[in-house]
């Protein structure tokens, strides 16, 4: 079986690294490759480690270029998906790397975007519970933002098995920078972030919280509402979060444990590290793996949850093409082999 | 006035850093400069960064090499301070760099560093309540850690102002390497730290927990226990703590805010950054200046506090010096007027 | 066809990466993995980025251990592949990422190795003039250092088409930490290299000057005599070499470039970019590509050449793998063909 | 003796840097701050680190601004500190961090820099033979570049002793990315230069080019023509030059080595390390220091000379105002005093 893929946004962070992956994915064969200002050039000279594609030219990002494929990829502004997503067929899978159909509110998606609501469509975190129905066979993915993911994958199981309580959730998560995008602000200099760290979005209004909230209230059955407070680390890739909950009265840190050691047995990307060995971004960058490790801390009966993913792999389009495998039939893992880069 | 001062454990980086700002400082001749393993070396052999100091060589760390100054400074390894301290004449200011005289509560000590209890110094944090008060003529000041500086910058304004509660604190810090000395650690080879981060110490068992804690029950009037998890970040200098509580009820945005407001409106190193702008471990780098930036979640009912210091200076060197500064009635900015080196 | 390979340094840099490419190789079942001080220990607890290796445990490094595969992998300290290799079966495959069987000079060998020269085996440079028929069929295999892998492939096609002149090379590179190993030295830690730069090895007495020259003589026909200065970069990975030899009198900067044009026009891993794109490390990071760029100084009468390799993988493991595949006369790019990790 | 300052270019980097030393300068008051869109603004919202100055607010860069100070620093965009230096009165000392008045060159100036030649102004690298008699009550400093001055301390005195040829020099130098200012460019963000390494301007097309090769043949004579090639590092601050040329015949390298140790004997900031030290950059960080080795490849004939500067500090305001305490008559080293921030 050959799928055919169109790519929209390839001069971007999120959709070279969508190209990155369907460049080795053994099944997929990558037809339309399209941006916006850069149509015309190509791809070798935006995206040189794309070795694979480098003679390839960008074409303008058009419902009529992208129409066709049996995929296609949305790399797209914040905001930009819905108008171009409605003008694709209902047979065409179309995974969205953007935030526009991630919300199931649109009170919350009007409050933290500003513009109105594209709609909801199945999510793209194959590790939640239920998720892997609701995305088999699906025609349309929204794709996890990446600190949603690594906290989703922190907190979940916890939630999913009562062993935390949902009135004080606390995360703090450390992003490389890749996760801004490519986007020219004075902050995002080289200059200004080697060698620093500054947190961002802090007091509930970075727009990943609302997604973060809607995940961990959906599997906790009640409202849960986070305080999330974002960094910028001086590295390009790579999320480390540290999520912190209440322990459920009278359970053993076993107990507790168990929730993740069960929640993840059979995960072929979440890994619950040995006791004693904590997570390190540099072990999954370029992977679709996600490390983590639960501690209980009995002094304060808070149990403290980290992971580590790659914003951009894991975090976008790792779980952009692992939804899609799902959705096609394709077993999972394909093209989602390689381990991680480390040192 | 001319005060002459040793410096011992001059190899590492805390000592370093205490020679970097002595060599400056207009009041101070610099006398003995003492080592272990290094003795007989010269010291620009080992920190060449040091010019001024450059031919000076380094002798044995002994209770003979170092008496007979006005002040000792100690950067010792964990442990090994009070054994020497006690050979110093008690007229001799002795600023102990170490973790030995920081605790007040023996069992504390031995919990979390395994030894004998050393016993407890002035507390070498002139921004805390009181503190410039017990520092005025003292002649043996404990330096606190630098994680705790960070913390306590953050989180003592607002349970000093009662406008914090004391029973769900929560702190994520990073740090950069050089906090954890120059200690050869495969996870501390700059191959192994580039490019990532990790947390380390999870579930209130880093030692600068218990200190954290006794600094802010102190001034909360009630114990106060916190969940501590620190992050080694990619960088070499450095700490980005996000500091997090239950703001008290019935309290406005700016109710709490003047809290902190009103704590540093005369600090000279210390300062609440404007509303809006959010501190920059870059902005502070090779000073003794901390930024902090307050934020209200009124979502969840939380105060999240952001400080950042160089951990070397403000969080070692020169809180040392700053307190000598007040222990000997010098102007306490005196050696310590150096801006942060930014980009 | 299923290959067995043996891979013993199994904990350090070399040895990581080695396992990192073969666990994805199609052809290649992994049996044992090896280490000095680490036997007895996972993988996982060592090299936590391979998860598909995760639970196997590391055995001793002996021969026996190592007998009965196909192919073996040396990734052992400078001296001590000899005398393993000598207790292996000549049908074996064995593949020494060592140094010990690069030179053919003992002289050299000893001048710059101070111990018992080993050997010459054929030279795992595929790329050079003659190798692939030198390397098909053979079962030993040097390879190269990752300076002289990034120098070669800089100036060989220069060399081979007459287009330089021999008599005054001068060649500066800049190597991410990884290539010094895992080794605990104070000048590799991460607070000593992040956010600088240094040389080492300056003046000629770099071990990998003889090896440099060696290959350049080679396609030469006459003696090369390099300068060769390599510098400390503040990143975990990459080569970044800037090779510089005077142009051949009387010819055009397009006669001159024409002769790495035709070199690599066919080469699968060797990228000449379009002109006036410049190698960056970033482009290759992770994959066993290499990229170059030649500009030509009218105003000095000089070629200069600049190469990016990622050290550990061209530079390293995936040149070993890459001979591995024409030794067995598997096809060449079977396992290497992941693209490079940017940003 | 109390001097008034302007400063122009506020907001970027080197105007920056120029008011962190200007701040703790003790003859110096500083007057107008002046930038161009960010006039109107505090300079605490543009350069935090600058605590000192932080309630200053930035006016606009014009003559009437700066006019009325005994000294006017401006740190303006390449072109355009002509047409405002000749609106300042002779009487006022105006010192140019930008590159309008360094090139004796007119046509020079017009073939790298595409303008009319503003003229030639001293120039202000002190260690220069002849230098400060230059310098000496001058009202204009054309301040050098951060390459030109790290390869000029380099290899300067090799060329005024006679002991290197003239016909063959090559410099690589590889720089932070401070050294390419504040400019929103894709190929300065974090995300693209932290953990790589490349280069830019190959082939004598660099601006610095005919800077350098004026002033080494200036020293030697005759007509020195350089290869020189730049590099851009992770790294935010530090430039490290590694400048080679044959050595003349028939010296020991004693004898070669005896022209850098008689240059730099009594120089206060240019050290020539003991032998076997070599410089890295993070010794000079932040301060006016510059460190240096020079080794001799006698197998090849050559000099080695490696340079370690801060681009930003010697490398630019910190030779600025090096250079206004010498035309002002201070002592030269007064505000600059302060050591490299290690590690």
């Amino acid at each position: 079986m050959t799928i055919t893929a169109a790519v929209s946004g390839a001069s971007g962070y999120a959709g070279g690294e969508v190209l990155r992956l369907l460049a080795r994915h053994p099944e997929v064969q990558i037809g339309a490759i399209t941006a916006h200002s850069n149509a015309g050039q190509k791809l070798g000279s935006l995206q040189p480690h794309l070795h694979a594609l480098a003679e390839r030219e960008l074409v303008d990002t058009t419902a009529e270029n992208l129409a066709g494929h049996d995929v296609v990829f949305l790399a797209l502004p914040h905001g930009s998906s819905g108008a171009i997503a409605a003008q694709l067929s209902p047979d065409t899978l179309v995974i969205d790397a953007g935030a526009d159909h991630r919300l199931e509110s649109a009170a919350a998606w009007e409050e933290f975007y500003g513009s109105d609501h594209a709609g909801t469509w199945p999510y793209g975190l194959p590790e939640l519970p239920g998720a892997r129905a609701a995305l088999a066979g699906a025609r349309r993915v929204a794709v996890p933002g990446c600190y949603p993911t690594s906290a989703q994958l922190a907190l979940v199981p916890g939630f999913a098995a009562g062993v935390l309580q949902t009135d004080d959730v606390v995360i703090v998560a450390a992003s490389g920078t890749s996760g801004a995008g490519k986007s020219l602000k004075p902050h995002l200099l080289g200059s200004e972030v080697m060698g620093g760290m500054s947190p961002y979005g802090v007091g509930g209004v970075h727009r990943h919280t609302p997604e973060i909230e809607q995940g961990l209230s959906r599997v906790a059955g009640s409202e849960v509402r986070v305080s999330f407070t974002p960094t910028l680390a001086p590295m390009a890739r790579g999320i480390l979060t540290t999520a912190t909950a209440k322990a459920a009265p009278g359970l053993s840190p076993a107990q507790i444990r168990a929730a993740w050691e069960e929640a993840y047995a059979d995960e072929p990307f979440v890994h619950l590290l040995p006791a004693g060995q904590w997570p390190a971004t540099k072990s999954v960058i370029g992977s679709n793996h996600a490390h983590l490790q639960v501690a209980v801390d009995e002094r304060v009966g808070r149990v403290i949850v980290v992971a580590a993913i790659d914003n951009l792999t894991k975090g976008t389009a790792g779980g952009a093409v692992q939804s899609m495998n799902i959705a096609l039939g394709i077993e999972e893992m394909t093209g989602l082999t390689a381990e991680g880069i480390a040192p």
